[in-house]
This record gives C-alpha cells, sequence and structure tokens, in this order.
C-alpha cells in the first residue's frame, strides 16, 4: 500500500476492527485512528491496548473528517450505519467494512451512496473463535485472505485502495462478485458452522457425552463458541443461501441414513472415500 | 501395569495396532511381537518400524500360544475373528480390541466365549486421520482416554489386565457399558464424522469454494479425512444409534431452517448461544 491514512475511523472495536487498527498503527501507515462503539467498556478496553486513540459513542461525529472509514460491525448494523455517515463522509474518503456476507451491503452501497462509490466491501477471513479488543492483535491478517468485491468501473481507485489496505496487513485479495461471496461462504462458513452448534446441541443432551469426546469432535464443533450476534447477523443477512445449504446437507445425510439402514457397506465405503475427495477438492489438503 | 507379556500378537498392523506395539516396547513389557495382517506391504511396514518382529498372515497360527491377543481391524472384522482364535488361544490369555463399536463385538464374546470371560473390549480414543504402520509412535497413546467395557462379573482379572495394559501406555480408562458407549459416540464421533464428509460433498460441488475456504472448514471437516473402510464399519456395527442420531441433527436443522427463513434474530441468537453451551458443556473448553 502507497496510500497513508491520517484520520482512521474504526466503527466498532472488537476483534477485526482492534486488530486492523493495530496493523496499520504496527506498519505506520496510519495516524490517529477514532473508534466507534455502542458499549465504554470496549472502546475503553480498545483505548488500553493502543488499537485507538479516540473513543467515540457516535459514528456520525467520528466520520466527518476521515479519510477512511472501516465498519468492523455485525453484518445486520453496516448498512444503517453506511446511511448515516453518507452525507458526512468527505468525498475522497475510502469506505470499507468487514462483514462476512456481502451481497445485501454492497447492493445497498451501490443503491445509496453517489458515484464513483467510495464504499468497496471486504470480506477478511481471520479470526477465529475469540472474539473483543482484549484479543486484539496487530498480526490476526498475516497470511490470511480478503474477499474484496469484485471492481465497479465506478470505483477503480476506491478499490486499489481497499485492496492495497488488506494487503498492507499482510492479507492476498480475492476479488469475487458480492452474489457468488454469498453463495460460497455459505457453503464452506456459514453452514459448517450452523451444524457445529447442532452436533453440539445433539451431542450435549446426553449427559455423559463430555466424558468419550474427543479431538474428532473438539475440531468438528470449534466454530461452535464464535460469537452469537455475529452469526444471527449472517443468518439475517444471507438467508437464502444459507437455506439452499441446509437442504443440501439435508439431502446429503438423508442419503446417508438410507445407506446405513441398509448396511450397504459398498456405498458407505464410497461415500466415505468421496467425502476425503471433496475436502482434499475443497482444502487442498 | 504389572503383568508383562512374553508372546504378544497384534492382529491389523494399522496406526493403533503398530502404535501399541510400538508403546509396550518402549515401556519394556513385551517380548516377541506377533503382526497378523492380509497385506504383506503392511506387515513389512510394521517389520521395518519396528513394532512387530514376526509377520504373519493368518491370525489362528499367530495365536497358538499367545498371552496377549489384540484385535485391531476395522469394527466389522471383529466378531469373525474372535470365533476363529477361539479354539487356539491359550487359557490364560488376555485378548481385547480398539473397535470405535462395542455393542455387537463385546455381546458376541460374551456369548461365544468360555467362562470366565478372558476378552475384554476397549475403544482408545486416540489416533487422527492418518492412517497406516508408517505413522506409528509409541506415544499415540500419551495423555489419552481408553474405554473399556464394563467390568463382567466374571472377567475381573482380564478386566484388570486390560485397563493395566492401557494405563501403561499413558492412557486414563473410562469403564463404559457397551450399549450406552455406541449411544455416546454415534453422538460424538460417528455423526460428526459423516457430517464432515457431507459438508466437504455439498462444499466441493461449488468449484469456486475452495478459493474461500478458511481453518473454520478444516477444522469442522478435518476428521472427513480418516479412512474409509473404519468409518463404513462404524456404520454397519452402530447403525441404530447412528441412525438415530442422524434424525436428532436433521430435527436441528430443520429448527434453524425455520428461524432463518422467518428471519427469527432473537431466536436465531439464542441458538447459537446455546450452541455455544452445549459445546463447553460437551468439551469443558
Amino acid at each position: 500500500m502507497n496510500r497513508r491514512y491520517d484520520r482512521v475511523t474504526i466503527i466498532g472495536v472488537g476483534l477485526l476492527g482492534a486488530s486492523l487498527a493495530l496493523a496499520l498503527k504496527a506498519r505506520g501507515l496510519v495516524g490517529a485512528v477514532r473508534g466507534v462503539g455502542h458499549r465504554q467498556v470496549s472502546l475503553d478496553k480498545a483505548l488500553e491496548v493502543g488499537a485507538i486513540d479516540h473513543a467515540h459513542l457516535d459514528a456520525v461525529e467520528a466520520c466527518a473528517d476521515a479519510d477512511l472509514v472501516v465498519l468492523a460491525t455485525p453484518a445486520a448494523l453496516v448498512p444503517d450505519l453506511l446511511d448515516q455517515i453518507r452525507p458526512v463522509c468527505p468525498a475522497e474518503a475510502v469506505i470499507t467494512d468487514v462483514a462476512s456476507t456481502k451481497a445485501a451491503i454492497c447492493a445497498h452501497a451501490r443503491d445509496t451512496w453517489p458515484k464513483p462509490l467510495r464504499f468497496v466491501g471486504s470480506h477478511p477471513m481471520a479470526g477465529s473463535e475469540k472474539f473483543g479488543p482484549e484479543h486484539a492483535t496487530p498480526d490476526l491478517y498475516d497470511n490470511t485472505v480478503t474477499i474484496v468485491e469484485s471492481r465497479a468501473d465506478d470505483a477503480s481507485d476506491a478499490w486499489n485502495d481497499v485492496a492495497g489496505l488488506w494487503k498492507a496487513v499482510g492479507c492476498s485479495v480475492v476479488e469475487l462478485d458480492p452474489a457468488l461471496h454469498d453463495a460460497l461462504l455459505a457453503r464452506t462458513s456459514h453452514l459448517p458452522h450452523i451444524v457445529a452448534a447442532s452436533l453440539a446441541l445433539v451431542a450435549a443432551t446426553h449427559d455423559a457425552a463430555s466424558t468419550v469426546v474427543g479431538n474428532g469432535f473438539r475440531d468438528a464443533t470449534r466454530i461452535a463458541a464464535g460469537r452469537s450476534e455475529i452469526w444471527r447477523d449472517i443468518c439475517l443477512t444471507n438467508p437464502t443461501d444459507i437455506v439452499q445449504g441446509i437442504e443440501e446437507l439435508e439431502q446429503r445425510l438423508a442419503e446417508v441414513r438410507q445407506l446405513v439402514e441398509s448396511g450397504d457397506g459398498e456405498a458407505l465405503d464410497a461415500f466415505f472415500r468421496a467425502g476425503q475427495a471433496a475436502r482434499t477438492k475443497a482444502t487442498g489438503e
């Protein structure tokens, strides 16, 4: 990234927002950082870990003279926040977000913001089941992938700025159409999360289950430890793809159930081999 | 473990069998180890890594004067193998297995072997998605849990010997009724495995999915990389509990699908919070 930002506003000082601030600061790419939150305790923590220099409860006030605005809140809040800050954001400001769903947010920005569009949606695939500014770290984004919404003809400057921002903090950038993003992430992230929570609920109904839990179960359900607001908002902002994903999974499960019921060893072996191959295809492992 | 075994026979020289042999040897608890396999290449590898001293293709021949026999084959083979070796196993031999399902195997042994029963079923919850004697290691069982079928009145000597065997190689021993074992493992292991394979299959139908796969997906599907024969046999030997587990999961998924379709944010938040709490209850994490 060649561009340096002097007046950065991070709306939402959780793990992603606070880590981005720390990463930019560690590389000397930003001046003062304003953090916006709705809970003073989170803002105080973000100040304490050095992620932000100024704390604000009001997003509009904090964006008035920003040259970079990053919306790092749960997904469902982003469209309203974009509406709120639109009148005050300077025309040359670069604006992005970090939400895990993109189609609704990017469509809202394209429909409501002036051209050339200064908002370019992002989805950094960093983070873990930990959350909050107390876990923020300047190397959260090292060697991770950030998906950036596909370049619009009228936003190439902003696109380069946003892609450059993520590259500067250590990410590879993948350009993806927002609707395709949501369809793919429904299968690779949103559905697995719903399933992890469901598996945990199935197991926990059996009181003695905890005595026989192994690493397989821990791995398979780890993402169920994520923050509920984030996943609630993902479901609220990507319902169609998630429902389709659930239906695709239900179909697979119905097939396996039938094989188990009929005791078809050959077909079960083929199913598990296909699962191995599919995982290799999807993960490269 | 106080008891030392001079003539050990390991039937099945994969990761679990070969690692047990190495673990016992490393502790000086065994004399010569005979390995039984149906593929010469696996036997050669087990000889090469020092897990076994003699290779046999015939289980009966290898058990004739054994004082410890461990069946470390896929689950569906165990009952037949027990029938084959029963006429030749010395009356004082200790016999156990390592299969991931226990009800059918333990019932078969109780129905067919003379009393006092020398067979005590085991399920060491060690291992990973790796398999084969080439990955065998003497510390595979360190700090893991082995489930041993609950003590029968007529098998207390053998029970102590088998429990002592696992403790000697680093395991904690949990005593569990075989039917309860299968019911619990269906929820904590068998179902998660089926789901991991199904999730991989759902994702892999979308060619671009691999570009957006993160650590969450890798964790959630890791166990899908396991060996297909093992999981086929688990399905074949624990069908009732697995089908019940699939049905319990299908019910959870139907509930979530309805919440996503109706956009019920409050109920979705409650669902994900319940998933977190359930995972904490099951894993202690």
